[in-house]
């Protein structure tokens, strides 16, 4: 076999998402073979030296930082993956864009568009390879979702939804901020589940629907105060505890969204639903080997919803996997998207989205959280191809 | 609009199949205008002069009787409807034949193929017109699986499962025989599941795949004695609690079948699936507007089981009835029954199961009991076309 | 048995929602022999004569009118059924009010809120009976629902969340307006979507979770020109096919709803669902025999939606019917409301929804429109007790 | 950290087992970090020289071995995995065991009782540890149904019903033995179906609800003939395609089995359901982060089936993967297996199933081919605990 390239990875941050990522780059040894690059887990850089360590011995790094200024300054280094909380994704990501890194930032880019437009502006200077994690793009089912509407089998369309429930935090004792909860903190995470939830919902449909043209949203926060863990005082809860969206798309079809971390019984629902003139889609994360469609070209009376199993050898990932009926999870939709860096690397392709694709993401977020608060429709400003 | 020609109807018993019957034939004229035949009831019958006045009075009939006998002697009657316990059924239509009544059985035909042998045979002698209710036929999307089977899109036939599954007799101090409890009782039933669920199950199956030859069953009664209703006494159960087996169809496929009612969770789980070369199918009761379809014709990225809801114009019955989406309920059937039975006046035809193919369901039943008892395999000597 | 009190019945209007209340009225002496009183079929009304008379043959009305006033005029007439295109249930319900006729509407209450509050207004100073006919309540697994809300079981509720989804009207060929098709023309429908299939979903929404206080809309006309049958040319659509908006609620709940003809794939697909804090319900009309319920309170490893099969004997109108898992249809909502209507006239009491309560609906349906034509908030002016 | 204790391991077969269990070594490191022991890669061996040597380095085997019995006299390896076709298990694992090495064998165990006792008197002769992989233990879902059975909120059990349905076989040129299809050829697997499938269905069951006593089966081939790859001729297929039977088990339950490779549309359905006084149970391969669960115990109005998404902290082996309503896959099952199999060296405990253990599989599944052959009832002989 011949020596496979290398890709020298250095991740900040230990979290969840760090994890995620961390076992996204131990798996592609295994599983794609047949790449040219394989990963390189050179470095992981977290502030607390003895969970740092833990990590790195777990995840099969070779060293550590406690510092992510020295991580970057590192030439034994060719990117950078961001899994901070929200707060430092644009600082590191253009601190690593100007060190010549590429970057692989966990979603969302940014907090705000000015904070993404930096993040765009400083990876185009330094023309250096982006990739954001929207992950759920990569589950089979998902990927198989596209693929039928890029065939064009749904004809125009009328109807695009997207939720993401949860239920995690209607718990009137749950802190805010501080590990494990800086996603309650509006200061760390920009939005509540604005960014946190409907970012995925959006890219998923910019990248299915096109473009979204303008958005009228409402927010709301359920609980108002909790005890903040890192002044260990009550404070006002500052994040949007739940949001619902209408809006236009730039194909004429409307778009019906929501997100909230208070529909209890939903523990991660994320969903969506496209209607075409000649067939339709749905999907959920609940079932997440499994695609719906309907395709009103079948037989009138034998019409009806279909339900994939979408773990057979010819869906979208799965040759890499094991043998129909045998499902995967959740976490390989991250080993696929280091699969496809790495195959863009080989193909001096893109690996979708870029940063440049996942600012149209925050604009529309943005756009919602104007919208939600002066109570008015607003045009989000998306512009660009969604590929 | 003409004059409707009448059929005449003598009903006996008032059960709950008394009633079904009883709101099958009430639902005609309102929504089978266009046959020539309509029910006139003329007297219903049972034993309980004060009950049998209220169900008359309740369900339309111009009078009562107390006596089948003279129900059946009544000279303004042209069909008679037999809705007693399984053990009068053969006494009683075979009187009926023999006054040249026509005779519709509720299910199962008999006790025993002796009964049922003669019962077919008074009906032929008397040249009278027979059917038995094997009412889940006549479900629009059990009717459609028939319509799929007979059109040759599964191809050959490997497998076939029927299953009808209850929970009501679990708990141990449910007394047995008498009223509304008979089903509990071996001389008034003549066995427990397997005349009562398992010849719906059989019907089914001979109707869709045709005729089963051999038969190999277990059956276990998991409460040895209750209390007996007319007795007062605490007496063996005699009936079976449970039944499966395991056959061989004409066709060569496989089939395998269970009924219980110890099946906790199980409300009248009644389902059918069946296995061919290119496509399968399957039903049940407990989503009835729904019949499960898949087809290996499609598009192989593309295959899935089809959910397709059983409620639109070009399905069978569906016509008489409301507007797509908005299901019909199980009572339905039977309302079907009767209108069906009023065609094949029209039409001179048969209105399936007659006597002589429900006989052949006897047939299975009696292998069953004997396989169970015997622990052995049991030739069915089933026989004649299923349509 | 003795003599039953009679409703006299006068039905105007023999179109699918006349099919739907004959069949209620037809159905009361069968299946709720309790109650004191019973309808009478006297007269059903509708301009052609030849098709009224054989609807009144068919339904068992006595007698028929070609002139919806000398319905009204009759006087063995106790209540009159409106079941006509929206544009003329004021015109009809205020003169039958003023002939001191109880007034049974079918929904949407009316077209605009000024006919609404005229039609209250009439009613109340007649000091007639009303009601309108939001059958959807009376679904068992609904009402159910309801009566789970009630017990307090939810908490406090964070989310409602209700569609209406149909496919019927994405052919570009369907005509508009004239007999089967007045739902596609303002002028008889008022409007689209709004009035047909929102109008459905809120009252579902403020008969459960109270309310709604201000709302946010947008609607959509897909196919901007078809065919009039009545004039024969191709005329601008003047209806919304889609509309979506979300709200708050009274009880501080946020609400997302959805309205379209252009669901790809959906026949009827009427659904809510409502989170609270301990508890939540979901339904949906295509297995209109389940309700889906999650309990927080449950073992946290066994927590999970449970299916209700609402068929058993102490589920809401249920006993009535048939036996467990055997599920009755969507047309025996309508039998409900005629037995609760009836019902109302023993206890003297209100047959809920009434056309005051009905109107609240209506100013729904009202700020809707407005708020989707204005691109902005607006306030319901909802105001009232929802029972 | 302190140093991990090793596990060393040689593996044998390169297969698709070969695979899934060489993924369950390498996912330890990242996944239980807590454990005393990790395995440790020591070779890998296949016939192949130029896969097996491609396969070590995609799996991280330090080395390569192309004859089973160098791998087994190596002093550098405690434990031999074998996952080689059925037809070796016998003599890889008995060699294994009489040079002391740990035995993790693939199911089922052997082709016959006479072969797997032969392996069973080895490991006990050699006193070495032994387990199968009888994977579907360990998908979580199955062993939080274990949990709640043992937990006796079932109360005594009625019903126990298993099937494994597949589809891949029905092409009739499919050929039989040789690479990738030696499950088609008796002499290299056996049987087909029964020791494929059915082993997995009755290893889940006596685990589940204890000891078969004695069965009644049915076994069918469909097509008869097929090209055998080694010999290039069409000849006679002697395996089982499909096999049925019923059972009695120890504790008065009634089992019901079906296997076959025929069961168009269905890919891997796995399934069991099992059915208590107080509770029910059922789970099945295509949604397996689901379990539904049934208790009779609810209120009576709310008793639903519920489907438990297994994937929350307290559910069986989740703590060591995501977060709630992140599902994951097949493969962790085998994952589930090595962790097991390291904790019971830090025990001292069994990695159920020992040999000992699945030798009761074993015995039912031959008395189940004798008693298709012979069309009558045959006692399996299984006793021992089900742990």
């Amino acid at each position: 076999m011949a020596e496979k390239k290398k890709l020298r990875i250095g991740l900040v941050g230990t979290g969840l998402m760090g994890r995620t990522h961390a076992n996204g780059y131990n798996r592609i040894h295994n599983f794609f073979p047949d790449l040219e690059f394989e990963p390189e887990l050179v470095a992981v850089c977290s502030r607390n030296e003895e969970k740092v360590k833990a990590f790195a011995e777990q995840w099969n790094f070779a060293s550590y930082e406690t510092d992510w200024r020295k991580l970057i300054a590192r030439d034994d280094i060719d990117a950078i993956d961001v899994c901070t909380p929200n707060d430092s994704h644009a600082e590191i990501s253009i601190a690593a864009a100007e060190a010549g890194k590429m970057v692989l930032c966990e979603k969302p880019l940014s907090r705000t568009i000015e904070e993404g437009q930096k993040m765009v502006d400083a990876a185009e200077k330094a023309g250096v390879k982006t990739t954001v994690w929207y992950n759920y793009r990569r589950i089979p089912a998902v990927t198989l979702a596209k693929n039928i509407i890029d065939s064009g089998k749904l004809g125009k369309i009328f109807h695009y939804r997207g939720n993401f429930l949860q239920d995690w935090t209607i718990n009137a004792d749950l802190p805010q901020g501080g590990e494990g909860l800086w996603r309650m903190d509006a200061n760390a995470a920009g939005s509540g589940v604005t960014g946190d939830l409907l970012a995925h919902c959006i890219d998923s449909a910019m990248w299915l629907n096109g473009g979204i043209k303008d958005v009228s949203a409402v927010t709301e926060t359920f609980v108002k105060e909790r005890m903040h863990q890192l002044t260990g005082k009550v404070e006002p809860v500052k994040i949007d505890d739940a949001c619902l969206f209408h809006c236009h798309f730039e194909n004429g079809s409307l778009g019906l969204f929501e997100a909230t971390r208070y529909a209890r019984g939903h523990k991660a629902l994320k969903t969506f639903e496209i209607n075409g003139e000649n067939a339709s889609i749905r999907w959920d994360l609940h079932d997440l080997n499994r695609l719906e469609f309907f395709d009103h070209a079948d037989d009138s009376k034998l019409r009806g919803w279909r339900s994939i199993h979408v773990t057979d050898g010819d869906h979208p990932y799965i040759d890499k996997w094991w043998i129909p009926g045998c499902g995967i999870g959740w976490e390989h939709s991250f080993v696929h998207q280091v699969a496809d860096f790495l195959k863009s690397l080989e193909d001096d392709s893109d690996c979708s989205p870029t940063f440049k694709e996942a600012l149209q993401t925050q604009k529309v977020c943005e756009a919602i959280i104007e919208s939600a608060t002066e109570r008015k429709w607003v045009d989000t400003g998306v512009d660009g191809q969604f590929v």
